[in-house]
Formats: structure tokens, C-alpha cells, sequence
């Protein structure tokens, strides 16, 4: 029987641990490896309602992309949340693994999913590290020349969001670089890699007007939006590389953020 | 005839420099304390739009909530938004003054203002920092007991923005706090003073999921309309002290962020 | 019924938080303070074993002098003992509580216990620091005069320890320190205060020469076997609070180092 | 017509800003590189009677040697050097660029001019930095063997300077190290190089004590003696390069520190 | 005559310079290479006793392999041992030189020493860093498998210690790691080498309850006992350099810790 | 018989080790503090020269300002002058203390007898820090209204010295602010005293040029001929309070540095 082992080795196929940044915390963060598995939740975040869903549904395994352990917590009690998702899930068994900046730079990842989901053509690599398999942060791509109108229309309607916040350089879109989550610090590189417009999330007052100084369209299309297309595909890929197992997207993870 | 030195003075009643937070820059950021002043410019933000309406208007002297200079420049040249607006200033031999944290924490600051704009009762400092004049960042006050949905409605209408961002935690509003700008990091100062409700602005991901483990409702209504309201306020208490200058506030700065 | 709530604010009176050492972690590091306690198990340390004695016993809570999570984890998995630990704990729904440098400085906790075990007179607190109750980590107390060899009997009788590794200064005993764990670093205070003999753990060669050259007799009596003294006290105040509960010292848990 | 760019390009061959130090802040530091250039003036520091000097004289371009920002301000006021300075800048349109440590380290830059100027013989750079074009800090070449005093009347007489510090070693002159500026720091270098003299700039107390025990001549010959040899020749180079600009050396600065 | 610097040229050629530890300090610490030397005295540690064992039998160079100074003084007084220790040396213009981590490291150095003198077999270094004379700090060797008693007997007859500390993981002895000192940090490197038993000292609580956890048997065999082995080789060896020197090795110099 | 000790204990009345700055190095650095006393030699550095005069003189002990040890050393060897120096010492059981910063802000101190020595009227402590007797670096005092010129040929005359640097800032001299060493830094204290003038050392070329830009005379008169003026005076102190002992001042210690 597939185990928790055999998740991690095949999500190292996909997203390196070599391709994740130094401050960052992946692979598996709680259980056992040696955990047999018969059924997996695949979500965006192990959030304490993801592991809820993990134990109703009888997941001995959570796949996510945000870790469960960002800050490493001095207690694990019932007074914070990562404490109540911890306790969830040890008095569960369940495993929690994760792949996260290095699902966003890995060929095939995140922010691949995020160009090719906005229609982008010729979809490349921005400033690629090299390596034996190139990776990176950004992605950039060609969208027929249009107003930003028109193409803040394409995005809501590709992302499902319900708003999206943006600055309007005065540019046509042709070139679009994409930064799924919080990007927007990156906007200098989208700028020199020759891009008009940038969609990325979490921005900020200043960066907004950094980005009209740039003559850049900056596009906040949500932390959620810009990253959950992932999770389908990545559990497609769970589910096409292991038959046997049970593989299910969350169906109560949503953002918690809504537009008035 | 009135000089920056005067106006400076003002402010100081205002907005105390001690009010200030240690790592900010305010007061005089650019020109002479010694220059005559006839027209003022009031604005939220120092950016180059602003410095131009001032050449453009004949202002001696702009007086913005955010400092001109944040972030020291190596450079003064064309290349950035900071080295074209105090080439602009220099140029025309204005004078740029600011009061910031001093402004969001002093009694009738930019907090003050912002309660009193939402309708809020029996205002209070939050976690006063104790002195001859109290002060702090953040105020709290009541509202009339109403569902989220309906105060969402009055603080868009309030000030004036065109959307808004929010997490519902499922209370009622009842006790709302309020922090003009990036204030979300305080959300457990706003929780542990009794509050359901906190509106603020440039709100990240994993701060509405916090709000939401937390219970409280957090609303982001933008940077810029929930500090400007401030702006006339300061304008008129200039004019008022100053009846002999002509004090505009800026017609031309507006967010540049939009809403889709 | 009494909760995990009830202990610690018993814990609270016997070693105040306020004199714990600034890096150290104490209180309820894992669990719930609402959950209804029963069974006590009190344990120097809360390792695997002790854990497990937890399990089979059928305890709801773990009162430890060194705490469950030092080094804050990231990650919680079965490929480390702290990883164990904590998944047993959840699992069972085990809440631990510890107090550590609180319990080492508080009157009548590690060290006035340690004091006392040994048959010192007139014990007092070295360098107590100023308080309402004042306290501090050394205490000091009067032998008989004797030779050392007569005071390494007594303390390895009164101690219960197979072996004692020490220094001898040439000096006779007759004031003696005492300092549980590892407090060789504290050895020029227990001089300071008149002391020519120092009972403490952990001790490493250049301490061993350090103390012969500043002409103090210095004992590592072990790290167990110099605090667990206050184990059997603890348990016993405990149980006197608390006479509905039962209230367990760990019979597994010794010192895993023997001599040769 | 020529603009400031074309400078900048033209420094670039002369002082690369890969030869700078980390630290340093060279280029242009205050105006536009589009600016149109008919006149420049070439001082070895950007103070205020230079920048006064240069609008007097009608230049649109300052270069100098040492920069005109170097701890980056947080206000630009006429309280400060260096506001009043580039608020006289930014009135005028002046701009202002610089070669500094660029210039120290380059071939035929500070050093290389200050030791041809003591009439050196086969100057070379010390501990060359391994380039396409080396270069480094110190230069050393050779004098004729001769007693110390005659080399410091040589050393008074080629830069024109009303004073020289200097520390006898006991060693007649023959190998001479130059390092304009504060180099005293780099003493060693200049011995493990085989020199006997060095001769620089800026040094305190305890550098002389240490040049004497260590057997070294050291010469200090003023910060702007031993620097400003180099203005002179990059004026010419500039006129070389640029002959339908008028290039001007200034003829108000000099150093305002005198010897009594 | 043989000067203290051709030892120093002797000790590289055993223990490079390059092979030491960055936070190290060892070579010639106290003295002059100039020195000629007729007599030396060879021990683990420069202590009081060793430099008064010095003056006493006529040597003018004691070589240890511990560091003279370790902490660099802030002052030279009969306050400290370091500064008597010191100052006896200067009165006799004796000179002292050391070879610490250099030694540990190098082949043939305290660890090769060790784990011979413990009679293991297929010797090999553990870990090795590349380079020409490959080197590190572990060494790993074969004994006949065994029962972890029988080995401690052979541990305690081997060294002439008076005691052991050990763990027991309880596995048999067959693959062996030493390190020499304070190496108990190095455990995990022992493990993932393949070994069942670690020999080292200054062993804390909480490593041998580490060594538990990890299933190694742990033996504390104390400081002076693994690596003072090395003292008498090291006398060997400069003896059979130089002949005409008299070599000896400390008669004064033992363990001062003593077990009861 | 007088011992060392008496010494230091004299001192703490002259320059009390509270008055010191955090980094300085003050009291007993070699030797013993119960070593007798029949010769003294003080001067203001404990150069290797004045350690070969006091083996000369038969002095048992130095006393001076300058500490011997600043950057604590990590060999004592005869390749450094601090090594030298330390090993002279000890081999002649020769003692040496100092009072530095302690003795520069002590009424009485470096600072007063260079305010004397200048003639200056009304010395008072620049910015006394408050403690029951009041200390601070600098000093003040009133001259009569001169131009600079006179002054710096009483200063010139006053100390001894073969030249003086300085910077003209218009000014005639009348409030003269004193700081012998190098106490540039502190040149906006003395501007915001009220004086006119600054009298100091070690004086780099931004230095001067800064005091020029604030409208201060700032004269460098050296390091030795501002510090040097309180060694006569310690030493008549000392032969007052110990009239059994000889105390003489260092009569081969001059400055090194020379003018030309």
C-alpha cells in the first residue's frame, strides 16, 4: 500500500526541494512517512476547516500548498490555530505535507498554472536560475493587445474572483508577467523583463504607486485566486501518479475574503 | 508675513513630534523654515502629481500626511519619483512639511477623524500611552448594533470608496475600532480592547484568515480613503490659524488604485 | 471538576512566572487548560517514556520541571523525540505543563529542595534578587566542617546517585552552594558568597580546572540526580491542593547515564 | 549636443564602477543624464562654494571626485551642507556626477597622478586586483636613494601644500607607496610591498606610533594635497574628449584647513 | 641550534595550519621564534602547573595542544590563571606553541591516536573534507563485536581513566566512532556513518538522552583521558626530529577531576 | 612599603572607574596589585620605549593615560609591540596601570589641565553628566576677544607644540570649547555650548570642513600636546600623596610625529 513516503517522493519530482527558497518550510511537517494512505485532501491552505474536512472524510493525508509550520510554534494548545490544526490532526493520524515556494518556481508549478489559466501564449520563465531543470519565480507570456479593461474582464472571469484591485498605467496589455501570492516586490523584474502588466496579489498602497510610476498595469487579482488553480492540477497529478488512492480537492476551502 | 517656520510651529500643537513613532520622518523635509508662505497645498501624499499642482497653483508650501522622503535617497535625479519631486520643489523653491505617526496618534488626528467620519460613539484611544496628553493609534467607538453587511454599506458611503474587502466572523457590529493605513498587525490590540469590528487598510491574506481564527470582523477600506478624510480637517484648522493664507487642498491626488 | 486551568494556577503560587529566566519556556505547552484532569503523572522531564507512562495510566496531564518544546519545532513528525512526544500527547489527548527556571529560583522549589536533601543549615538564596518574594537560582547553606571525601558520601547517600565526578580544592567543607542542573557557569557567585564547596551538574574540563584555580571544591552530582529531588515534593504539594485528583510520580523515568 | 550621459559614458572608460569599493556612491547623484552640458566644472569636492561657483560660471554639470551624497539624507533643507548644496543644484539645473574610489583604483586615476606628480619611478599598483584591466588602491614606485627631510621638501614643493605631518623610521627614502586620501590604514600593505615610505593622508595618533614600530616613513601630506592633483588632468581629459565643451577647473576651491 | 621556529616548521608538517577550526587559535602564543631550544616540555595543557613544571626543569618552549589563550585577555595580572600563566612564562622567556584543532584533524593527530589506542581496526576518518592530505575531526574503526560492558572495560583499561559515563542504546559494539574533547555535538555525523558507539567527553544530560533516542551508546571517557594519548606520540615524534633537543612530556600534568 | 594597590586606590580618588566610557580599558592590565612601589614612571603612553626606560630607571610600576591593552590580544609574542611591551613587563615584574576616559572627564582631569594651560577663565564642564560630582568629556572657558591668529600662537606657545592645523570660520575667538585626543565628533556639543572655538586632535579633512559649514574655529593641536599637559600633573599627585616614593615623569617619551 502507497504510503506517506511515496507522496513525498513524487512530489519531489514535481517540485524539488532544491527549488524552494532558504526561509522556507516543506515537505512533511507532521505524521509519519511510514503512514499507509488510501484517501488524500489536496487545498491551498492546512487551515484548521481543511483539517476538519481531512478527518470527516477519512484523508490519513493533507497535501497543501502553504505549510502547516511557518513560524515555529513554543506550544501547541488549543489557543491558536495552529495549535488546534496540530492536535487535529496527531489525534487523527493524519500526515500534512506541502510543497511551497518550490511548487511556485518548479516548471509545471503555481505560477505555470496561473499563465496558461489567463490564456498567456509563449508562456516563459522570468530571470530563470540555472540549473539542470531552469526555474523561477515569475512567469510572463503574450495576451493579444488589449485595453486593461478588457483584460481585467478576462481575469475575474478565469480566476472566479469577485473583485480584483489594479492601477492603470495608461499601457495596452500585450506582455503579462504573473506572481501568484504576494509578488508585487517583484514588479521591477516583470518591468525589465519587458511587461506591461502584472498580475500578482496582496499589494499595498505604495506599491500600487510604484507601479503607476513604472508605467506598469498592476493587477491584484487575490492571494487565493492567483495560487488555488494549482490544487486541482496538482491533485490530478496525485491521482494520475497513485490509481489506487482516493484524491479529493477541498470542497470547503474558499477565501475568506469577500468584495463589498 | 506667515513663514514654514510658522506653520511648523502650528503642526507642533497639532501633532506633537514625541507623538511620532521612532523610525518615522516628519516635519520639514524639503526647503527653508525661513520662506514666506501665501498659499499652502494640502494633500495626503508628497507625490509628483501633488508637487506639480503646487508649481502649478503657486503654493510656497505643501503639507502632506506621509513624509516626502521615507526611505533615505544615494540619488536626486530623474530616474525616481523621490528625485523628480525634490528636483520639482527645489526648482521652484517650495517647501514640503508632514506630520505622520504624530498625526495618526494625536487626539483629532487622522484616527479621530476617521471614527468621527464612520459615526462612531463615545470615541476612545485604544491602549493610551500615557502622557500629558494622551495619545495612540488606534480609536474605538459604538455603533448602532447592525448586521455586518449594513455597516459595510455605511463606510463605503462614508468615505467614499469604491469597494471594499472584509472578512465576516459572523458577529454582529457592535464596538469598532479604527486605524487609518496599514494597521492590521494591531488586530489583537482591537480584540483584547472588546472589539468585533476593526477597519483598517492594506490587508494581507493570512490577516483576514487571523481575523476570522480570531472572530473579529476586519474591513479593508483602502489606504487612501481611510487616511485622507483627515486632509480637509487639517486644512481647515490651517486656514483657520492662518486666515491671511490661502490654504487649497489638493484637487488633483486621488488613489490610483481602482476596484474591477 | 478540576481542569488543567486549576493546576496551572497552582503552579502559578508554588513558582511565579515572573521568575523564570527570559529565554525559558514554561506553563502549558501542550493541550487544553479546559480540559477536566483527573490523573497526574509529575516527571523531571517529559520524554518519550514518560509519555507513554502517561498512556498507560491513564493521566491527563504531565507536570514536568524541563518543558516539552525547547528548541521551537518545525515540524512535527515521528522522526524526532519531541515529534513523538507531542503526537503521543495529542493523540491521547494529554495536556503537559511544566515549570522550569521558575520552579529552580522559587522559594522552597529545585534548589531549596536540593538544599535541604543534602542536610545544609541555615539555608539562604545567593544573590537573591529583589521582590516582593524575593528569589533567585543558587542557595547556600552550613555543613559540619569536614573533609570532602565525608561530604561526597553524604551527598552521593543522600542523592541516590552511583557516582560523583568532582575537583577537590584542598579546602575542607563548610559552606556549601548548591545549584541543580547545570549551573557550573555560576561557580565565581557561589565563591563570591563565601562558599567553598559547589554541588551542581554538567560540568566540563575547563570548569573542573576553573574551579580548582579559584580554590572551590566543585561536585557534579549529575543533572538528574540534583534535581529530581524536587519531583516527589512537587507531586506531594500537588496532591495535597488537589486530594480529588491522583497525583502519580513517574516510576519509568530515571537517568539514562550510568557510571563505569 | 553633448548631455550629461556622454560624461557619464566617458567616465565609464576612465573609472569603471566596477573598480569602486562597496560603499561607495559614485555616478550621477543629483540632476538628469539628459540634460544638455556646455559647460562643466571639475572640483575635487561638491560643496557649496563649488555648486555656488558653478552657477555663478554657468555650468550645467559638477564632477568631482568625492560624492555628493554620501550618508543618504532624510530631509533636503537649507539647515544641512549638503541641502543647501543640492537645493542650489536642483534650482540651477545643475547636475552632478562622480568618480571616487572608481577613480582612486583605476589606472591612471588618483594615485597614479599623485605618483608621477612626486616624480616616482616604475609606478605600480599594490596588490593588484586580477581584472581584464587590473587596478588597485596604492601605488609604489621608486626615488632616488636620498634622507627623508629631502624627500618631504620634494613631497611639500610637487603638491604645493603648507605643511606635511610625518613620522621618521630611521630608513632613507627609496620605495615609496602613495595612497591619496585616508589610506593610512592600508600601512601594512605598503611594507609587505617593500616600501619604506608611504605617503597619504588623514592620519591619527596612534597610526604614526604604529608606522614607527613597524619601520615605515609615513608622510602625511593633506587629504586635498594629495587628492587634487587628479582635477587638473580629469579636466583635460574631459576637454580631450568633449572640445566643444567648455571645461573648467574650479578656481575657489582649496582646502580650508591651514597649518600655523 | 634549533629555534622555536623550526618547530613551529615541524608541528605543520603534522598538523597544517589550514586543517584548524576558523574560531581556533594555535601556533606561537607566547614568546619569540627566534628562541633557541635545548629542552621542551610536552602536555595537553599550558596550565599554571605545566608553565611552573617548565621553569623548573629548564625548558624554554612548552608545546601543548590546547591554546595558551583561548579568551584573548584584556589584561596580563596574577588576578587570572591565564595571566600568571603568562607572566611566569615572560619572567622566564619561555616560549609556548600549540596544535589544537589542527591536531584533532590532521592524520596521525588526537583522534587517529585515539581510536589505536582503543585497538580499532580499518581506522577511517569520518566525514573527510577534500584536499590534497584529506582530513576532519571523527575517526570510525572496527572492534570485535561485543557486549557495550566488555567494551567499557576495554575503554577504562585502554585510557587509565578512573570512570566512565555511558549510555546504552542497547546494541552490541561493532562499529566505533572517537572523538577526542568536547564532541558529543557530532553524534548524529557518528550515526550516519554507520556506527553503534561514540566515544567522546563533556557530555550534557540532555546528549546522552540524544544518544538514547538515536540508538547509540554513548561513552563519556573525559576530556584529559582522549586526548592526552596524543601528548606522548607528539613527544616522540619532535623527539625524533630533533635529537639533540631534549623532549619531555609533563610529569605534573594530570586529570584534576577525580570520580567517587 | 607602598604597594600597587595604594596606587590604584589613589587613582579611583583622582578618576573613579564610573567616570570611564563603556569600551575603555582602565586600572591594573599587567603585573600584580601586591607588587611594592619605590619607583614610578608615568607617562601618556605605555609605548615600548617607556617600558624600556622604566627597566632602565628601576621603576617598579607605569602609570599611564593610554591603556597598554585596547584590542585584547590573542598572542603575546615579539612580533607586536603590544607583545614587546606585555613581555618586557612581566620579565622585569614590572606593574602597569592607567585612568583613560576616566581621567579625561574627572574634574581635574586630562580635560581641565588643558583648559588651564590655555589660560582659558570660568572652566566648566561641557554637558555634566549628573552624579554626585559631576564628570563630562569636554570643558569650556572664556578668553579674552582675540583674533584666531593670536590665539593659535598662545595655543602653539602653551603646549609646547611645533604646529597646529586649524580652520578659520571668521570668528574671533572668545567661549573655547577643550577636548584633547580625538574629540571632533563632538564638535556640535561645543557649538551648542555657545563656543566660538574648538581646540582638539586627530582632526580628519570632512572634519574641518564640516566645523568651517557650522562657523567654529576648530584647531587641531595634536594628540600628544593636548593629552600630554595632565602627566606632570598626575605625577605631582602622585609624589604628594607618596612621598616615599619616586615618581618621575617618562623623559624619552615625546610625540613621534613631527612637522615639516
Amino acid at each position: 500500500m502507497a504510503t506517506v513516503n511515496d507522496i513525498l517522493n513524487f512530489l519531489e519530482t514535481l517540485a524539488p526541494r532544491s527549488m524552494k527558497m532558504d526561509w522556507d518550510n516543506v515537505g512533511l511537517l507532521c505524521g509519519s512517512k511510514h503512514n499507509p494512505v488510501t484517501k488524500i485532501l489536496v487545498a491551498l491552505d492546512p487551515f484548521e476547516g481543511v483539517c476538519r474536512e481531512a478527518t470527516e472524510t477519512g484523508a490519513e493525508l493533507i497535501v497543501t500548498h502553504h505549510p502547516l509550520i511557518f513560524q515555529a510554534p513554543t506550544s501547541i494548545t488549543d489557543e491558536t490555530s495552529i495549535g488546534r490544526s496540530i492536535m487535529r490532526l496527531c489525534r487523527h493520524g493524519i500526515s500534512a505535507v506541502n510543497a511551497h515556494t518550490n511548487l511556485d518556481q518548479a516548471p509545471g508549478g503555481v505560477n505555470d498554472v496561473l499563465a496558461e489559466r489567463l490564456g498567456l501564449k509563449n508562456i516563459q520563465i522570468v530571470d530563470p536560475i540555472d540549473a539542470p531543470i531552469p526555474y523561477g519565480l515569475l512567469r510572463m507570456g503574450e495576451a493579444e493587445s488589449q485595453p486593461l479593461e478588457k483584460f481585467l474582464a478576462t481575469v475575474k472571469d478565469a480566476l472566479g474572483c469577485d473583485g480584483l484591485r489594479y492601477v492603470d498605467s495608461g499601457k495596452p496589455v500585450r506582455h503579462v508577467a504573473v506572481g501568484g501570492g504576494s509578488c508585487a516586490g517583484a514588479m521591477q523584474e516583470a518591468l525589465d523583463a519587458g511587461c506591461d502588466t502584472f498580475v500578482t496579489a496582496d499589494v499595498k498602497y505604495n506599491q500600487f504607486w510604484d507601479a503607476k510610476d513604472l508605467g506598469l498595469n498592476l493587477i491584484d487579482a487575490g492571494h487565493f485566486y492567483t495560487e488555488n488553480p494549482v490544487v486541482p492540477v496538482l491533485a490530478g497529478k496525485l491521482q494520475a501518479a497513485f490509481p489506487e488512492i482516493t484524491v479529493k480537492v477541498s470542497e470547503t476551502h474558499h477565501d475568506c475574503m469577500k468584495f463589498y
